[in-house]
């Protein structure tokens, strides 16, 4: 009975049109056009790599897209027990027709020149919006992309800002900053200007957000503007930077951008506790990896200093989400977004989402984001998420509190749609 | 079948009379007097505030209570999916015969008139322990508590020391402890001797434990009586103390209170990980925030020392229960203590009571306390303790091992009930 | 249905002959040979002190093995819920056919005699290794054990380092080491040459692995030989070392170990997070605690400097785990090692495991080590895994996924048994 009422609350949701607050999606290019968009995926090779295929099997430059899936394709039967492949065998199903139960060197040609085709169709990127239930896109823009040649109503633009704080003190930063905003970095006021431009330029292209990923050792502060104007003078000049003045520099960025959002009403997406690299020998996307030692409580100042602004916050370990549930029981201006990278495994997500379901206003939970690089992604992960909260909702109001069906609905359409909206905005921009 | 023997376990265990062992009830007005000093628990206000409802509207001075009422009411729409507001609508069900879902703008003030008229009965208190099977409840009484006026033995003392040792280099708490003990501080002997002075008089009227929260980067250790005197004499001085000579102060004054338990034979409530005022704009009793970066292992030189002193431990995180779990099977000093704040949501309150069962000696876990300001909430917060209780019983020991009915029973009446004598004593204080 | 099913796949499992591949055995002795055997394991002697009982009644010098019973068994009242306890009394049940559901004053005298009895017999080894489904044992030896006069393809050797890396500035060790390799250390090359003795020793003696428990602040790094000589040269001159000496003189000989394995083609497991001696008075083995402020990112360098060696790693927190499960999907070399004394209790061990089922590929996982001093061990602990293991199986991959039995099951034998054969080789020893 309890199975029957999971399958009709997620079955019900699945009607619900969604917004994917969170994607790294190419405008330009969006759906995949061969099978290695999808098997390419970093979660794919990362994993056939620690399973023991070479980075340089996997990597070869100039590597044809069918040749880079055969060999990655024999690597699946150490990793078919992942939740990740699970994903590929649900989109192999949904939007070609696979029946087989695991993909093998024996089948996964068909497989491949099956998608190919139809790729290939000019309709391959709508069909996959509308078998996945995607209404809107939202994007991860380096803050010098154009922001053209696409419909942003669909694809949102997010201003993703880890190169301004992390590596301004690189000249090749700077350089792209100046090209991009026509302003000449000589002292603070002009980086205030800069950063200031970068903001107008977005909000007007539509954008709803700004977003950071950062490290586990990363904490907000003021510096003021002649302190930092002495680290940017070093860096300007072409001279070393101090530990420090980099730290001084990093921060003073990151504080501006709080003030930007301030100002143009955006929220501010903090990805919190990712060690970039930490595996060198990695492929691509698959070197980065979460320190268990990681707080909150770094983030006071700017959850304190900026309270008209929305921090909707990720998080990569269910220790640090126990955290994230107290912060936006109290914060007003903290939120909590998605279920990232690592912590995006129904083991945790489930505990994770089943706490804040529990105890953080409703509206204040953003229920899940897609991560993805390729549309086709949203499909499965989105259905993962779907299942885990249909079965919260049944478990934790239907049946423990006494709530009826559509009580429980009404929580998981807010929970899923209803927060994108609230806090980002509606898709018509009102 | 499961939930039916659940059920049995639930309704067996719910006849056992009380002990409530951490409460902050003021037992000159124990029992609320209108809805406001339900609503008005900070739980709801800050919750509310953290939805949206701005602090003034919430304490504004000399604020009429129904009015206060009216004001949280409407944000309770923002928050029904939470554990807290369950607790509000099953005391409204139970003790008021409110039978609407939800408390709205529509209904609220009908409810509010009936909670009035029946607080307002001189029965009302006896009424509410009776309903909720309270026996005895423990109170958290500062260190100048006169501890008069009321029955000791219903309302049973405990020695709060936060101000003791966090903020003794203030001159006010330097002379409430004055005040209360006619001694005049001058060096570390007097301090020694005021400190007794407070143990006598607590003893004398009941009292059954010392408590006090701790903040995450707190590690007792003992410093000599020459460190701490002169530390405390610049403070006598009324001159700045250092970081360093406040830390050493507050260390020496912790250490007292550890010897003085040791003398005197109380157990120390220690509460650990909480940080004051992360947020500065959150209401009262919202302000606060734990670090997930704490471990008890800065505990160890107490431990060690104190042999003879029980620590009830409360902490605010599964990674931190997790220790306790260890710690308490390792330590025979060291024992579980409910489930605190943050903790005290059934996803985590569930998996640190299953750790807990399944690796601590028996007697050496206090199941729950209520922690609240007015007595109505005994009744749903034990209720869902007992739940979860009674449903791990079921599972874990008459599933997984065979147990019978009455052996189950007896275990969850242990936790319940039987160790909080066993730590604290009988309530008739033999 | 869902239990019956899970009850099929634990019994088929249950058939797979297994490989312990972590344990204490002793292979002169690796039987019990009284009840006392048994109720000495340090799990029952901790937590009986822990509930009450003094370090002296339990390790009196000279104390007869019956009374050491007699005085241990009036504690498990006190203990009876754990899950450690279960183990006792399934031991009791399967090995003696013991059919109480306690073990209490009045009932063990029969058991320990008919123990004694049975494990008089010559064939009592044979077995309890034939009734536990044990085909192959690993031990820890000390880096001098002699690894002579026992059947090392039954017993398998592996060489514990602990002494080398955290001690060798004590005289006593470094006499040791000279005593088993005839080398005399004098400067780093023959510290190297030392150490290489013994990897040739013990690799001829069959052994497996390398292996040692690691502090919660251990961070292995590189270290040049000239500064290991200037601190080997202090000790060695019988001068006291700075901290940060002993630290390089640690990191050094950890580095050389590590250099080992590469040359010698073992796997070095690293069981990481164990503060050793935290409570000073606790009864042999009952000790050491764990620090959740643990971080695997301290070990970046070692797994990128090292990747032919295979690390299989312990931890002892669920926090740990879960960057253990997220450092195995991405590092090649990092493999998760069973489920290490604190964190094997069911709650904890079952969210650990179903997270590593989720997302590791399943080539890298060693699902389960019993630990054991004592043969008699390895049955109910590896049943209480199997059930786990199970149940996950049913729930994840059966209902989950639409797996069939026989993908279930054999997943579950890879974890248990495959893998094991996979990382530390074949029981033929090919």
């Amino acid at each position: 009975m309890q199975h029957q009422l999971t399958d009709e609350i997620d079955v019900a949701l699945a009607s619900l049109p969604l917004i994917d607050p969170h994607t790294h999606i190419n405008p330009h290019r969006p759906a995949s056009e061969t099978l290695a968009d999808i098997l390419g995926y970093h979660y794919y090779t990362e994993l056939a790599h620690s399973a023991g295929l070479s980075r340089e099997e996997i990597e070869a430059p100039g590597l044809d897209p069918k040749e880079r899936v055969a060999r990655l394709v024999p690597a699946l039967v150490h990793l078919d027990n992942t939740v990740q492949v699970s994903w590929l065998m649900e989109m192999a199903r949904t939007f070609f027709d696979f029946d087989e139960p695991r993909l093998t060197a024996d089948n996964w040609e068909a497989l491949y020149d099956t998608a190919a085709t139809r790729m290939q169709s000019p309709h391959w990127e709508s069909t996959v919006l509308e078998k996945s239930g995607l209404e809107q896109v939202y994007l991860t823009n380096e803050f010098d992309d154009p922001l053209e040649g696409w419909d942003t109503t669909r694809y949102v633009p997010c201003l993703r800002t880890d190169d301004l704080v992390f590596r301004l003190n690189q000249p090749s930063v700077r350089d792209r900053l100046a090209a991009a905003t026509k302003v000449e970095l000589s002292d603070a006021a002009s980086l205030g200007r800069a950063l200031a431009k970068l903001f107008e330029r977005f909000t007007e292209r539509g954008a709803r957000a700004c977003a950071i990923s950062l490290p586990p050792d990363f904490e907000p502060m003021p510096v003021r503007d002649h302190e930092a104007e002495v680290a940017l003078s070093r860096a300007l000049a072409a001279r070393d930077l101090s530990a420090d003045a980099i730290e001084t520099l990093r921060r003073y960025v990151f504080w501006k951008l709080a003030e930007l959002c301030d100002a143009f009403g955006l929220p501010f997406d903090l990805m919190i506790g990712v060690n970039r690299t930490v595996y060198e020998g990695g492929v691509v996307g698959g070197q980065d990896l979460f320190d268990g030692r990681t707080s909150l409580f770094g983030y006071r100042r700017l959850f304190n200093a900026f309270p008209r602004v929305t921090f909707p916050i990720s998080v990569l370990s269910s220790g640090l989400n126990q955290e994230l549930v107290s912060y936006s029981w109290i914060f007003p201006n903290v939120v909590c977004f998605g279920h990232w990278w690592y912590s995006n495994v129904p083991a945790y997500l489930r505990c994770d989402a089943q706490a804040r379901l529990q105890a953080v206003p409703r509206t204040k939970q953003i229920g899940y984001y897609s991560d993805m690089y390729k549309l086709e992604f949203a499909l499965p992960k989105f259905n993962m998420y779907r299942r885990v909260l249909a079965d919260l909702l049944v478990e934790d109001f239907v049946y423990a509190r006494g709530w009826n069906e559509e009580e429980a609905l009404e929580l998981g359409r807010q929970v899923l749609r209803g927060n994108v909206e609230r806090v980002f905005g509606r898709p018509d921009g009102k």
